[in-house]
């Protein structure tokens, strides 16, 4: 089953990546960008039962190495 | 408007960072996982008179800085 995993930053927490990106953007004429956050996504095949069964399987890859709890926020999306 | 931005390698691509993280995982006692990808995810706020502007403006952004377009696809969504 395929699944596809979004982590971004958690709201207050600094984004130096993004700032970075951002500023770079007004530097090419991009001038009207703001509010740039650079996140991971990352797709990957899981073996499962069912759909339940992935989403939870993937939850916990996301819990122990994928995302940091303290400062990422995950979501998880199997498609089929 | 707010417009997301996914980042991904081509077909091809050999990426070892997702296998990496494939390796990691299979050490954690995820075995059944293969084919992991790692791309990136941007979520980012752009002036423009109306989607389709703002879709145009962000399209020529990952031309020009966000994706390497030799070996990366982008796909964009303006979200409202």
């Amino acid at each position: 089953m395929k699944a596809r995993v979004h982590i971004t930053l958690k709201n207050g927490v600094l984004d130096p990546q993004g700032k970075a990106v951002e500023n770079a953007l007004h530097g090419l004429g991009f001038g009207g960008v703001s509010g740039v956050r650079q996140g991971k996504y990352i797709e990957l095949d899981v073996k499962a039962g069912d759909k339940a069964a992935a989403q939870k399987d993937v939850e916990n890859m996301c819990r122990t190495l994928l995302a940091n709890t303290v400062i990422e926020n995950f979501a998880v999306e199997v498609v089929d």
